[in-house]
């Protein structure tokens, strides 16, 4: 309360404000227009007062001349995963910040699924004395279904325990929604927590009425959204707060301008990028550009990208506007129509300028329990990625699954496999390789084929959305367990392996998914491994990126259909096991 | 969570609605749309599915033909005080709910300043199973300010405590800005409660800038407003959510609408009625009219009467829009630019009918808690009102008040008055009277003399704004200590004396301030007092209903200057006592 109780001095002009913002065009997301000739008086990182006229300055006031600039709230992003830039929070906010986003809405299923609530008080650790904001959202989704084996649990009791943290703004985004529509114990109890605890039930990927309304009725508030116009209409009209995607939504976007509806339940959201890809586009800044290009008013638009997530989260007393009380996060746009910025001031200080971070963010230590996570009981072999047929026979039906396998479907996946000495053969030539998903804690592993994958060698990781096993897929058995074993020695990361030899990994130390190496160190090494991955993969059948595309086929959430977990095949929609030898 | 689960149920059409809402025109409060031919399945009380078509029936499920008619979220009141209807809460209910009233937000200062907060438990206890959903607001105003005494005491501690309360919205109107700006630990251990619970900190009386930006800064959130359009403007600028009372701010009303700014931070209130007005006039819906009446267009009204009040206290999940998840509260209206019903439903059921109650709300009888609440130590006499003067004089000067005194000057208001036998005398003809507060406990009194008041008699009440203690303005001292003994063996109340005899009273057993007795009841008994005191008042200085001028004259808020309180007169801007005899 010191800090609000200096501040009302501040603003009483009885105490001198640290700095003054002189002569800025205030963009005033709460009516959503401009205010001409706007001065901002700041006080230990928080706004004051804004004036017309300057506020009495003291001694060691330090001015700031906005020249004019449009002054915009810091960016907000209402629903993010860190992990998925493969950064440290700290050296994620390091890269960030210069491209104005100043609060971030953690969504912590990543990092709780290896880590448990330790997650959470990572992360919060982390965020201490930074100048981005992070909020973080309690995962849902440990483990993401009901299927697979994730390094914790949260049920009620632990959601419960979570949601009393101040640091702690909801729960994150329920998506498993075959679980929630059975009725899954541990879903409802925690959905039940964050209703009881006053704060927000974030949902993803709410589906068309009428499954949008079960969604909804079980108080479940909000979905992350890259639908058309007409399903976005659907869900706001069903009290869905929208988070949209705009890179990909724009035809969405472009339909909503067209329809003159309120925006104050819409928002903005950039999910997941990972750190090579917020040096080349941007980030949430990235996000409201397209919005604008799409025809959304410029001040509207940095409405969804500021106020409106900040009131959805409901810290707007906090963030989310350039006014008394809040946290003086502030860009200054030379040209507000293209959304451009040449500083960007958080907790009342300019933290970038030009796009270069201009203070010091200091690297913690990582605390040793978010270290050493990946605990295989003894190292794998070959043997154990062999898959046996109970047949005495030459050949062998197999569910074989394509990498995106959106279809429930059983028969049109079903293929003919080669035995040798009771062992079921890839068919290389056929583009049928062997995958498998290795336990964190050495439990155990599935092991499938799939139409997809690398002619040689093997890419292992403990990356893998959301439970963050280690996944594998190889040429060879061999060095299946050998990238295996590499990643476990890392304490997590990305191996390449061939013929035995390492041909690149990237050391995520951090709960295995996350590093807090220099970005140009982890950019050139996110580069090597994709590389060398595609080297693997003549027929690019996991795209230019495979490295990157293997960190999502796993999931088990909408829209996936059929999908391998560390106990087999599953179909995600019905929760059925799927037999692999038929 | 099972009433939710099932509620998911029935959206997915496994289980039977308990009712259909056929054919109506939702005004979509979160788009701002009209949206034709929809159908709204209910069950256990809330919306499961909005639909174009109807939704599979059951053999039980009520089918209730909307006809066509304009389907409105049932209204939420921002900030309202039962407590000033004189009606106990379900007693209030009977006659809200028929104006479409299904949600308030209860600032309990009231009845918190005599009962602390089993005042919160009281209200509650009287809101559970009624279909009219009333929320907490936490009184922060115990005592009002620091120069008087209430029956209870509600710091940070007492606030921590009932901010964990589920049905605890925030904390109610921090108002006192004199307390504020000078740093009253009370106050800001309050607040602070309130930020920390991530709840609601609600204020009034906002003051312009720059005092406005040091009220918003201590993290207060919104205000009550009856100001002009540019006050409007320059708070909402501040990102201070704005609760419109409509027939106190036509003006600013008109003014916004010309300025076609966006309304998210836009909500409305009707703060106090007492229930005869609210027979006369209506509730919000009489406010709602107003609106539209000063141009408004009418969905963005019902916006701020629905979805913006919910939203400001973040129970958006609950209340404010007719979609899946919230409560069935809704408005069947005929005609939408003049927002006439016919119908009102409330969690799923028709509570009214062409404005008259369709469904039993049982009188639950009142707890011993709340009953007894004033406690004289021994009756009063005529000698306890007696103001003796130190000098051996015939005549004395003395600070005398006017009935509304807004100035912080005192030289302007002081008189001579006679003085016979050491005690100062009443100027009658020259209308100067003499006034009391006794406190509730029977602790002390303040006495004063006021240019206003009654020139026989005396009327005594246990409603005084805001700590509701006894006032007594009287002609004589003797008819001061009968009514101040009347109102204390009823348990509380107003009452009007002449010459020893009971002209009229008002029991209002209550905390000393409802009555659960039958509307018709209230409104006559009220009618008669006011009747009654009026006689009293020939030259009309308390206004055409004095008793109702009386319960009001004593708030020590702003705009008020030099009060008398229980502990004698306070220049509440500043904070000093002001000497009675000069």
């Amino acid at each position: 309360m010191d800090g609000r109780r200096r501040l009302m001095e501040v603003a009483l002009g009885q105490v001198s404000p640290d700095t003054i913002v002189d002569n800025g065009v205030l963009v005033d997301v709460a009516t959503r227009r401009l205010i001409e000739g706007v001065f901002i008086a700041i006080s230990g990182g928080r706004v004051a007062s804004i004036s017309k006229e300057r506020q009495k300055a003291g001694p060691k006031t330090k001015i700031i001349d906005a020249n004019g600039a449009y002054l915009s709230p810091g960016l907000v992003d209402a629903h993010y995963h860190i992990e998925s830039s493969r950064l440290s929070p700290r050296r994620h906010a390091q890269i960030t910040l210069p491209h104005g986003t100043t609060t971030l809405f953690e969504g912590s299923h990543e990092i709780c699924n290896p880590l448990g609530l330790n997650g959470v008080k990572y992360m919060l650790e982390e965020a201490e004395g930074l100048p981005q904001k992070i909020f973080i959202c309690l995962s849902s989704a440990t483990p993401p279904t009901p299927y697979e084996t994730a390094g914790a649990y949260i049920g009620g009791k632990e959601a419960e325990e979570a949601l009393r943290l101040e640091g702690v703004a909801g729960v994150d985004e329920v998506m498993d929604y075959t679980a929630l529509f059975k009725g899954e114990e541990r879903l409802h109890n925690v959905i039940t927590a964050g209703l009881a605890s006053g704060k927000v039930v974030e949902g993803h990927g709410v589906p068309s009425p009428p499954q949008a309304d079960a969604f909804l009725a079980t108080g479940v508030s909000s979905t992350h959204f890259s639908g058309d116009g007409a399903k976005a209409i659907a869900l706001l009209e069903r009290g869905c707060f929208l988070e949209l995607k705009p890179r990909d939504s724009r035809q969405a976007i472009h339909e909503l301008v067209a329809t003159d509806i309120d925006w104050q339940m819409v928002g903005m959201c950039v999910d997941d990028r990972p750190a090579e890809r917020i040096s080349q586009l941007g980030h949430l800044d990235y996000e409201l550009r397209i919005c604008i290009e799409e025809g959304l008013d410029p001040v509207t638009a940095i409405q969804l990208a500021t106020l409106n997530n900040a009131r959805h989260w409901r810290k707007e007393h906090e963030v989310g506007i350039i006014a008394p009380g809040r946290h003086a996060d502030i860009l200054f746009l030379t040209d507000l129509d293209a959304f451009k910025f040449d500083r960007v001031m958080a907790d009342g200080e300019i933290v970038a300028e030009k796009g270069k971070l201009t203070v010091d963010i200091p690297i913690k230590p990582a605390p040793a329990y978010v270290l050493n996570t990946i605990k295989l009981r003894k190292p794998l072999t070959a043997k154990d990625f062999e898959v046996k047929t109970p047949a005495n026979s030459l050949k062998v039906k197999l569910a074989v699954l394509r990498p995106y396998y959106f279809s429930a479907d059983l028969p049109p996946i079903t293929k003919e496999l080669l035995v040798e000495d009771g062992l079921v053969q890839r068919d290389l030539a056929n583009d049928v390789n062997k995958v498998a998903i290795v336990r964190r804690d050495g439990g155990g592993m599935g092991i499938s084929f799939w139409e997809l994958g690398y002619r040689h060698g093997a890419v292992a990781m403990s990356v893998l959305h959301d439970t963050h096993n280690i996944s594998v897929i190889g040429a060879t058995d061999s060095d299946m367990a050998l990238a295996v074993n590499r990643v476990a020695e890392m304490g997590g990361g990305i191996v390449v392996m061939r013929d035995g030899v390492v041909k690149a990994d990237v050391p995520l130390p951090i709960a295995g998914l996350m590093t807090d190496r220099p970005l140009t160190e982890v950019i050139t090494g996110l580069d090597r491994v994709n590389e060398e991955a595609a080297k693997l993969d003549p027929g690019k059948l996991l795209g230019p990126n495979p490295v990157d595309t293997q960190t999502f086929i796993f999931l088990t959430c909408f829209p996936w259909g059929i999908v391998l977990t560390d106990r087999g095949l599953v179909n995600v929609r019905t929760g059925q096991p799927v037999p692999g030898v038929l």
